[in-house]
Order: C-alpha cells, then structure tokens, then sequence
C-alpha cells in the first residue's frame, strides 16, 4: 500500500499503457518469427509536460528524474514570473503561489517524470498536457514509487523453478515443470557452453515433436538473436517464453553438462477469492482456473500465454468479471481498459473487432460498478465518447450497425448469417449504448441523444428481428434465412431485453433445444452458463463445468484451454487454426469457473457500485459443505462462508452484505461469524 | 543518382520524416536544458507492412532485413495459398503470380525494410498499410540505399576543422572558426584527460561571457551526459552543437594539453546557384546568404542553428523559394513537408501557427511548381486535405478564419489590430484555398466547395476590409480602430488580389507611406521586397538588400541574422526574446537575398510546373557586370548568364527557356552560348 506522500511516477494518463500494450502485443513468437498484431496500433504521446499549483509559506526543494529531453518551470502565480531551471538536480520553490511545470520529450519511449520532495513530489494529482485540448490527469501506477526505475520496464516478479519431473525420451531429455509458466529458460554449464535445441511444449507431444513444435530454440554461445550467454556464470539465458515441458534431443544426459531451471516471470496478485468442496473434482476445476487467470495476468489480461500473448477486448472483459472473485486488482483493469483503448482519437475497433468495441464500453460500467472510482471514469470517458460515436457512424437508419472496411462483426466463432446486420451485434451495440448512457448520467453528461439511440434500437431490434412463428431471435431479417442461433437469444437474457414470459419461450425454444447449434468455445460458454444460471438452473451450470471443465482434467489439463471438444483425442486436441499446435492451453476465457461458481453458485453480487452494498445468495444445497471466500474491495476486504454439517457460518470485513437464503434477507456481520442452522434457514 | 534496380530502405510514406522531425524538434538545448519544442509532437506507425505483387516466369531469390520485429508472407495469388518466412535469410519466390508482405512492428522507433534481389527489392513501387484505409506508396530516401544503414540514424557527411584563429584573452584560449558551424567539439590531450570548460558563441562577446553563454559544457571524463571520452585515443567528444567561437577559460596555452578541433555536420546539397557581380558587397551578400541557407539545411529546413533548431513552417516555405535558387534539392523539400505536416490526422495547426497551415498548403502548390512530382503531391494531397478542412472549420459565416483555443495568428512581429478575424490572415486562408484547388483539379479531384468557399471568402475580404477612405486594407473591420498595417497590403499585391489600379494606390498610401510602421523582421522584409519587385520597383529591391543585409555584413556578420536593427550597437546587437545571446546570427530567413536575387535581379522563374518552360528577365541596367547561374532541375540542370561590356551572354542545359529584355522575347538556346549585344537589346 502507498503511503500518505509516496512520490510514484507520472505519465500522460493512458500513454503508459499504450506504450506496454504496444510492446505486449509485439511479443508473439512463432517458429522463430515475430508476429505482432495484425491491427492499427496506437502511439502514445512523445512530447508533454506536467504541471501542478503550490501554495507555500515556506521554501520547498524537490528534484525531477524524468525519461526523456526535458526542463522544469517555475512561474510565480502572484507576478507571472518565470524561471527555467535544470532537472536532475535539486530545486527550490519559494514561498508563495507557484506553478511547477515539467517538461519531456522522448523520441523512442514513454515520457515520464519523478518529482522528489517532501511537499512537492509528482503523483495523481498533477495534470498533464500533449500541448492539445483539455489537460489530464497523470497516470500512475502502484509499481512505480522510485527514482531508480523506468516505468519502460514493467517491474515482474520471479521465481527460479526446477523441472518436477525429468525424463528420458527418444534419446534425449524431457523436462516436464508440472503445468504452464512464462518463463526465461537458464542453462547453467557445468565446465563449458554446449549447443543443444530446447523444444518447448504446452504439451508433452508438442515437446516431443522436435520438427514442429510452436517454439523452438537452437543456441548459439554468441549473437543468439533469442538469449544471451553470461561467460562468468557460464549460463544461458533464453528469451521469455510460455511451456509446461522443455525437450532436448539428443542429449540423453544432463549431468556432465549443465542444468536447466527456468526463470518464472509473473506479476503477483494477491490471494483473495478461495473455494473448497467436498466435490474434488469440483475443486480441482477452482484450483486450474485460479492458476489459469493468473498466468494469463500480467500487466494486462492477455488471451493466452504461448499464443497469441495479445491483449484482446473480448477475453479481457470476461477476466474483468473473473477478477472481481480472485484477485480484484484494481490496475489491472485499468492497464487493460486504457492498452486496448490507445491513443483519444479512435481509427479502428479494438482489435478490429466491433463487438468488442462494445464490450469495452460495457466494461467501463463494469468497472465503476465494481471499484466505484469516478476518477477514473472521469479520465477515461472522452474516450468512452469517441468509440461510442466512432461506432454509431456506421449504423443504418434503423439504428443497426454494419460492417465497415476492415471491421470484423465477430460474436463468436459459430455459423451466423451474416447477411446485413446481425442480430447478436445489435444487442452488444444497444447494451453498450446503456452503460455509455449509465456513465455519462454519473459524469452529470448529457446523454439525451445517446437514449433515443438506444430506445429507436431496442424497438427496432424486436421489430425486425423477433420471429413470432420460431419464437427466438433471428440472426438476419434481410436473408430471409430466418436462421437462429443461440447467441443473440442469451443476449436477450442476460441483459433483461425480454420479460419473463418470453425469457422462458428463448430457454424451452432455443436454449433447450438439441435442433439449434450447440456452442463450441469456452467464450461464449461463459455467456450461456451465465443465462442459464439468471434462469435459475443452477444445476445445469454445476453439471456443465464438471463435464466440460472436468474433462479438460480427465484429458490431463493442468490449466484450461482454448477450445475443448470431448470428441477429439489424441494429438488432435491441441490442433487449432489450421496449426498442429496452434491450440492454447493456457487461456484466460478457459478460466471462467471462477466466475460461474463465486457469482452464481455461492451467489455473491454487488448491488452498489464498489460493493457499497452488496448480496451473497449461495445454492446451498447444490453445494453441499464447502468454504469459500471472496474479494469485496480492492483493499483486501472479503466475505467468507462455510457451509458444513447443514450450519451455515458467514462473515465480512466489511459492512454492506446481505445474505439472502430462500425470502430471507440476513445482514452479514462484520465483528462475529454468524452461524445459521439450515434448519432455520429452510 | 539511384540505379535502376537498385534498393531502398522502405517506410510507411512520411514516417521517416516524422521520426526525423521529432527527433529535431527535441534538439534544442538552452544554458544545460533540453528543450523539446512546445507543440504537439506528431507520431508515426509502429506497426506497419509493405506489399507489392510479382509475375515470374522463374523462380527468384530475396532477403529481407528490417529494423524492428516482424515476418514475411508470400501469398501465391493463383490458389491464395499463404505461407509465412523468417527475415533475415535467404527466401525465393517461385515461378507464378505471388504478393509479397513484410509485417514489421517496432515499439521505440521507425518499422522499415530493405528487401534485396535481382527482381525483388524495396523502392517507392511498394506499397504500405498500417492496417487502416488506404494503403500509401512507401517512402525512400536517397540517403538509404544500404543494407546495413539504419534509417533511424541519418548520414551526415563530416569535416575535421580546426579553429582559423586563436587568441588568448582574460587568460583564456579564444578559438574562432570564421563562421557558424554544426560540429561536435573534441578534444585531443596528449599526455591525459584534463578538465576544461567550454563556453560556445556564435559571436565572440557571447563566447566570452562565460557567465551567460547560451552553450556551456563543463567537460568530464566519465558520465559525461553531453559528451564521451575515449581512452584509447585520449580524445574526449561532446554533442553536437553550433557556434563559431569555443572559448576556454582559465587555460592561457593549449600547447602542453592537447588540440582542439571540431567535426562539421552537415548534409551536403549540389553548388549550382552562383552570382557574382561588379559589386563586391552585393557578391558578399550572396555568398553569405548562401552559406547561411546551406547550415539551416539538414534533414529539413531549420530556422536557425544555435537555436531553436526546430522545422518553423513559416521559415521552412521561405527556403523553398530559395532553394530553387540555390541547390535545387527535391528531397530537403519532400523531408520538410512530411515532417512540418506530421501523421494523417491533424490535431494542431502547424507550430501552432495558423498562417503557417496556410504557407505548407501553398507550399503544395510551389513544389509541384518546383519539381512537376505528381506521385509526391498524390501522396500528400490526403495530408492536404484534412488540414485545409480543419482550417475552415474555425470560420465563420463570412469565411473569416478566427483563432481556436491553442491557435496562434501570427503573420509576423508586428502591432495588428487583433480584434476579430485580421485581414492578413484571411488573405493567406484565401491564397492556400487557391492551392487546394489548384492541386485538387490536377490530381481530378472535386473543388467545386473549395471553390465556392474562396470566392465568397475573396469577396468578404474586399468588402469588409478594404477601406475606400485610406484606400488600403484595415487589419480588423470589427474594432472600429481601421488600423492599417503593411502585411495584408503585401499580400494583396503578391497574391494578384488587387488590380493594376488598388495596387497602384497600395504602393503609394502603404508600402511609400512612412505613417505606416515599418516592417522589423527579414522574415516579412521577404515579402515587402517581393511585392516591391512585382511593381517593379528594383532599385528598392537592391538598395534594400545592399542597406539591410550590407549592414550586417558591417556589423561582422559572417552569416546572417534572424532580426537586424541598424540603430543597435555593441552586445545589444545579440539580444532577442529577453535573453542576452537569444537572437541568431545565423538564420534561415536571413538568407532571403538569393532568392530576390535569382527571382527578380536576374529575373528567373519557371513558366510551366517543373521548369518545362521557364523566364528568365535580368535588371541588366541595375545590375551592370555579373556573372550568374541558376538551376532548372533536380537532375543538375541549369541556365547561365554573363552581362560583361554591353554584351548578354547566354545558355541553359535544358530547352523551354525565354530571355526577356524589354518586349523581346528570345529563346535561351542549350547547344551553344548566345551572345547579344546590348545595343540590339534595348
């Protein structure tokens, strides 16, 4: 936690994360090549300055370390003076009304200062200017308090980690590190350097697949373009990489050359969200995803940690939602809203992909709903503006919004019709119209015209695409293929665009029904699972994470993939994108048990931004005894709860909580465990 | 000159220059601060791919290298088959129609490639994305033809100069290079490192004051921030800096420390201007006009060298006009453009300054006047457009142009009636309006807007600003001051806004008026002169040149200054902006005299874009004895004159060329030299 008058690091708010965001997505490897991603990247700002007001009855001194070409300015607010002053060394501020002004340039990274005082010393407080429009607020982060460091240069944690298991294979050496890490692999040479190939695999047939394997590596003692050798150490240090075995072929024994340990490179959250059953299976599934989310959460929620290592919106938003029952980091959320979102003005959608433009201002009202802090909101909703009206720029005078050059109208990977506007799109597009709407109320902006948008929508979409006869949402209504698919018809659901009559229509006619295509990614699962519980059927939810999830185990998964289809065995699971191993095994969206089990089968909400106040709603009797504990704020505040012996105990550090157990409503307390006997409770 | 097949480093148009522009913008150092110029700093693309599709009856072999991350694809178009390659090595593209892409990202700096092969290779025929809208022809440079260059790192070419005088004063070494120079200083000791300061002066009083100098440096031997020491040859180098004095105090002798010498930067541009007269002044002028143009031209065109070393639009376009006068350099324009203008998306005027928007619209039109490259103009015109159209967006009904929060309406130094739109700055919106629509119909693009919006704006201005009474144009028709000022007078003439007539009565009740202030800058005195020439006035025009820029040379100007008042003496001479060395004594707007020269004494000028046909009207009388030369063409070509003894001598290398003598009109013949008698002439 930060001190009352720690100095940290400032930045134009949301450079340092373009800047990160960009070398994020940059950092794609595959088979000796660099791919980085395949979308207009946002610069940040190269030239700004910094600037604060003090107020004084005695001389302050304060010294600047920045990154970057820069000088300082003092102006006397009282005579409008001005004085230049050198940075790097120490500077006095007289007594009196001051304006302090910092300014850097920097030609290859990221402009930033640090201001060092007891009274002046640079933290969110200060503005920021690009010498444009309206100043921001400076950017900071919980990472960056010391003079020493570069905020170009995220500050990991590691951890040096030897092989669990170590096998011979085919002639050389198989080491299996237990489950996926991110990790420099370090070769330690016992007398001298010696060339040897490290086959990676998230699998242990990609690692054995010396041909083809996803990453390779062929070490060279000098000018190796992926590592570097320390002579003084005899040791080699590779590039970052993601693996669960390393293979070297050819070498059936270690012991007279060296050892290999890896370098595990991680960003610690802390250990909140807790559930134990007495279903192990069950546990198993909380302990994998647990482990998934956080490998996958780094500076940013990326999608997976072998491939494609990039921030996309869409996978982010559901780790938006995992987040709040794990860690509840509350800068992560905000270095991956402000890296997907880059630079004011918007060019492109996220990722190129509208709907995720959409899901990324949904998040926006996620995010307020969960740490309620309005200023954040306030930096990011110019911002929030641009993309809403960048998107409305292509819609139609039914208020429908198509594809433009280059967009991608993406929902899923299922078979739409794609033909003129596509019903699951509209849906996104009208819920993101609400939280731009919810937010811009909060920010007391004027949100008239954004409401009549969303209203003329939301009529239009029953209007248009509302079949009568099928009793389900139709993709298209300009096909004429009347086709139906689920997606749009969970929208409907889980954003409450249908009554309750007609939600039970979508369930028995769409959900229910083996004639409509099932869905085949763990993405989209998320959303089903999640309609299916607001229905209430909770034990379908239960049952489809122990067979779904609970198959990846039975197939050997030490984290959760990708995509998972039972059917597939052999090599053929980790097949993906045309790519014998293109198939991540470590994706963020694999982890979403979390989610499903602390929001809907422990039950815990909250019902006032920031969980002011908040409601745990527990399927008890589906559970049976467990334990659980989960995040309330990002300061460390949880609600716990033990279901045993048909007792109930409960308790919170923090006020607000309201058990709700059939129609009783039960304050959660704070100073004493409550225990409750089922037999009062049913 | 390129071969035909031969290489270049390619980048996504106009990147290079902003890369370029940036890192000049933030070379400015002021008394041991960086100053970064105070403007928004225009990015460039991070991620980037080029393209360009290939037909071949054999198979054909390239290798690609680049600076950043990235990869190759090779996409056969016959069967769309992909298939992806490592840079670096060797690839070859079979036999068949293929389209070649390298992907490249790069987070600190500029994506570029250098693809090499017999058939397939980088140059301007390539294409280039970033992934948004149109793709753009890539860029090249002349001075990147090489695989092993960075195009990150210009190549400058170097000279070894010693100092051309040494004096010891105050117990100090005085050295002086005879003029203004770029240079690093070093500094070989011959026994070992010792200690020194170094105070610069671009005059010998400001080298003195070792107090106050602009430029200091307090040499040490290890982490030097401004400087390095190499041991191995005793030889300690700082940054790069200019000046023409170096003085070292407290070191009466260098002879047992070492010798101290500087390495001149600079990029060298053809020597095909020359004029030289029976007039010893009028020849100096020239030279030190000529010399003064050649050190502010770099990768762009400067506005001084000691300070602010930044791209001005306003002094940039004065250079263009000389240029054609001097080197002729097409690319030093192309930089300079693409570098002042900055990515697609405009967000500030340029420098912040309205009229210098204006002056790089019109500068669209003088290049292609210049140099007839219609690619170039086809590549900018997008940049063109979206700044023309962000101008007019802050008109108003009247096609007035106001200042927005953050503009600048400058025009020059000078006491405008700034109440309201100012007339001098309507008339520079109305002449880049006629460059818009000039370039607009010849790239067939549609200006019927543009048209409509210059006709009515030409009205308004003569309606609300001309002032029947003074018979001049007031600076503001709101204030009700009918405050006359010269500048928009000037312009009314040289834009051909004012009949035969007006202009007439212009000459006599503004530019002959002494109750009109007079102009102060050599910035505006371009202009003045200008439109004196265009009425014919050349004695004005030479006796200007020979008082004002003379007067320097009286002064001991070696190059010329940024600002010249005859009536100030002594150090007050090197005063500006409230700093006692802030004026620059060598600046590009003070060598304005080659272009009056070259474009109204000698009287040449292009009739036809690219020089197809041009004029050439010498003030034979005026100018008596010369000799003169003066480029037609980037490729070296060019017409000479020698008027000797009552007889015109004269020749061009390239045909279109018309000599003008009173009303006859001759052909400049390119096979041999024509000689006329002046007797036959007038």
């Amino acid at each position: 936690m930060k001190g009352k008058n720690m100095a940290s690091w400032i930045w134009y708010h949301g450079d340092f994360e373009i800047y990160q965001a960009m070398k994020q997505n940059f950092d794609r490897e595959e088979r000796g090549m660099n791919w980085p991603a395949y979308w207009y990247t946002s610069g940040w700002n190269h030239n700004v300055y910094f600037w604060k007001e003090f107020q004084f009855d005695h001389a302050q001194t304060f010294s600047t370390i920045i990154q970057g070409k820069g000088y300082g300015k003092l102006i006397n607010l009282e005579d409008s003076q001005e004085t230049k002053f050198i940075l790097g060394s120490q500077m006095t501020c007289p007594a009196g009304h001051f304006r302090i002004e910092i300014y850097v340039g920097n030609l290859s990274g990221l402009p930033c200062a640090f201001i060092e005082g007891k009274e002046i010393y640079s933290d969110h407080s200060w503005k920021a200017s690009n010498f444009l429009g309206d100043d921001v607020i400076a950017g900071t982060s919980q990472f960056f308090t010391n003079s020493k460091q570069n905020p170009m240069h995220f500050e990991y944690s590691h951890k040096i980690q030897n092989a669990k298991r170590i096998e011979i294979v085919n002639g050389g050496t198989l080491l299996d590190f237990g489950h996926d890490l991110t990790a420099k692999t370090m070769i330690q040479f016992f007398e001298q350097f010696q060339m040897m190939v490290l086959c990676y695999g998230e699998s242990r047939t990609e690692a054995l697949d010396v041909a083809d394997a996803y990453l390779k590596h062929e070490i060279r003692m000098h000018d190796d373009p992926d590592g570097s050798y320390d002579e003084s150490t005899k040791t080699f240090t590779t590039k970052l990489r993601a693996f669960r075995y390393i293979y070297v072929p050819d070498i059936s024994s270690l012991d007279d050359i060296g050892t290999i340990f890896v370098n595990f490179e991680f960003v610690k959250f802390p250990k909140i969200g807790a559930f134990e059953s007495h279903d192990s299976k069950l546990n198993q599934i909380w302990r994998v995803s647990d482990r998934t989310l956080r490998l996958c959460s780094g500076i940013f929620f990326i999608d997976g940690i072998k491939r494609d290592r990039w921030v996309w919106a869409g996978d982010a938003f559901q780790c938006f939602y995992m987040n709040r029952y794990d860690f509840f980091d509350k800068e992560i959320v905000e270095r991956t809203v402000l890296g997907l979102r880059g630079e004011l003005d918007i060019k492109q959608h996220l990722d190129t992909i509208v709907d995720y433009s959409m899901y990324w201002l949904i998040s926006i009202e996620l995010y307020y709903e969960t740490f309620a802090d309005k200023t954040f909101v306030e930096a990011v909703y110019p911002k929030m503006k641009q993309l809403i009206d960048f998107s409305l720029e292509a819609t139609d005078k039914l208020g429908f919004i198509h594809e433009r050059k280059g967009d991608w109208i993406y929902i899923d990977w299922a078979d739409f019709d794609h033909e003129g506007a596509l019903c699951a799109e509209q849906m996104v597009l009208a819920r993101a119209l609400q939280s731009v709407i919810k937010i811009s109320k909060l920010l007391n902006q004027d949100a008239q015209e954004y409401e009549a948008t969303y209203q003329r929508l939301r009529v239009n979409i029953d209007k248009y695409f509302w079949d009568e006869g099928k009793q389900a949402y139709i993709d298209s209504y300009e096909s004429g293929k009347r086709h139906v698919t689920r997606h749009a018809n969970i929208f409907a659901i889980l954003f409450d665009y249908v009554d309750e009559k007609r939600t039970q229509t979508i369930v028995k006619k769409v959900l229910r029904n083996p004639l409509i295509a099932t869905i085949n990614t763990p993405y989209f699962k998320f959303w089903e699972l999640e309609a299916l519980a607001k229905v209430g059927s909770y034990q379908d939810v239960l049952d489809t994470i122990k067979a779904y999830w609970g198959g990846m185990l039975d197939n050997g998964a030490t984290t959760f993939w990708e995509y998972f289809d039972p059917k597939e065995k052999g090599a053929a699971r980790y097949a993906m994108y045309g790519d014998k191993y293109g198939k991540s095994l470590c994706h963020a969206w694999g982890a979403s048990p979390i989610y499903l089990i602390g929001r809907y089968l422990v039950g815990l909400r909250p019902t006032q931004a920031g969980y002011k106040t908040f409601e745990i709603e527990p399927q008890l009797s589906l559970l049976g005894d467990f334990n659980a504990k989960f995040p309330l704020s990002e300061k460390g505040d949880y609600v716990s709860l033990e279901s045993k012996n048909k007792y109930l105990l409960i308790q919170a550090t923090k006020k607000g909580g309201t058990l709700l157990v059939q129609d009783k409503q039960i304050t959660i307390p704070t100073d004493h465990q409550l225990k409750l006997s089922f037999n009062d409770l049913y």
